[in-house]
């Protein structure tokens, strides 16, 4: 399987986090990809119209995206515990939290292309407000999600959530709020498959 | 259950044609919600901490987001023909599909947002011209992804998809370029469900 990555994006990250849970990070070639919004890149589009990180492309030739369906995919693949629940409130729960904290992601990344990609001229101060409000009410709704240290997807999300946080928005103090966030998030990233996956400048 | 709606989000039209393709229309409540990236509403947030919608309630007071969630849960609670399958090559083209769809969704509203919520001065072409790069290149790759007309949730999403973007940008010609996926959009357009869920102003 061939992997487009950056190194600096969490969804990626999400995906190695899962390849290394699932005992398949040696099955994965990683391909660099250079990827904004704003720029052309004719390799990736022909595996991934919309021309974002992660893609997977499967021995076959198939590509698979975004981030959801190859975390789900790879979780397929093995014969270890799961990181999707098959079925019931289990599954509701992982899946909404995977949707917390990559809408958190989602929001937390609008705000960045605002501040650092878009020509300061043209930045406008509301539309930061509206994507940081979303991420500081994600970041509560993590607190309360009962987060576990064996994780589901929802603990792979958030931990890769909260780490691409730190690492793009240091100055932003959301452990005061969330002192058992930040714990939890403490102990999550000490495993092997966190450790191995820091993102780094 | 509660549904969180507006009537033009094509992620809301999603959930209703699952609702109707799964007989469980009966069982949704509509709420209104009005939201926009700028604004606040507080009714919602309290449901769902990204304000979005769809968001649904459930009767025993858990909330499920986003469109993918709710989706996937709603095919799980009905005894007919599944939208997901449930395992192998069949699930993850039609999660690709769906991404493919959703993805298209994602860069045009961001397009609509520049063109139509964000004050004029602020607007960068730069911007809509990379989102619309991906929307042309998701466009061509549904038009490969050889669209069936008993769906599975990558032609529900994708005919939701084509749906909003005639409603929203009824100036772009993407027929011309894509007579079968036009073909294919206007016999899938004839479902009750479909019929039923169209977007109007």
């Amino acid at each position: 399987m061939k992997l487009f990555y950056s190194s600096a994006s969490p969804y990626v990250r999400k995906v190695m986090v899962v390849a290394h849970e699932t005992g398949q990070v040696d099955r994965i070639e990683l391909a660099p990809a250079a990827v904004a919004p704003t720029s052309v890149n004719a390799v990736l589009a022909a595996e991934n119209p919309l021309v974002k990180v992660p893609t997977l492309v499967l021995a076959d030739g198939t590509s698979l995206f975004d981030s959801r369906v190859i975390v789900e995919y790879l979780d397929a693949q093995h014969q270890g515990r799961r990181l999707f629940p098959a079925e019931g409130p289990a599954r509701w729960k992982a899946l909404r939290g995977q949707a917390t904290a990559d809408g958190l992601l989602d929001a937390a990344l609008l705000s960045r292309y605002e501040n650092v990609l878009r020509p300061e001229p043209l930045r406008w101060k509301d539309w930061t407000d509206g994507q940081f409000r979303k991420v500081r009410q994600a970041l509560a709704a993590l607190a309360e999600e009962d987060l576990a240290t064996e994780p589901t997807i929802a603990e792979v999300a958030a931990g890769c959530a909260l780490g691409w946080f730190d690492f793009r928005f240091p100055e932003e103090d959301w452990r005061s709020a969330h002192p058992a966030l930040a714990s939890w998030f403490a102990k999550i990233s000490e495993r092997p498959s966190f450790a191995a996956t820091t993102p780094k400048a």
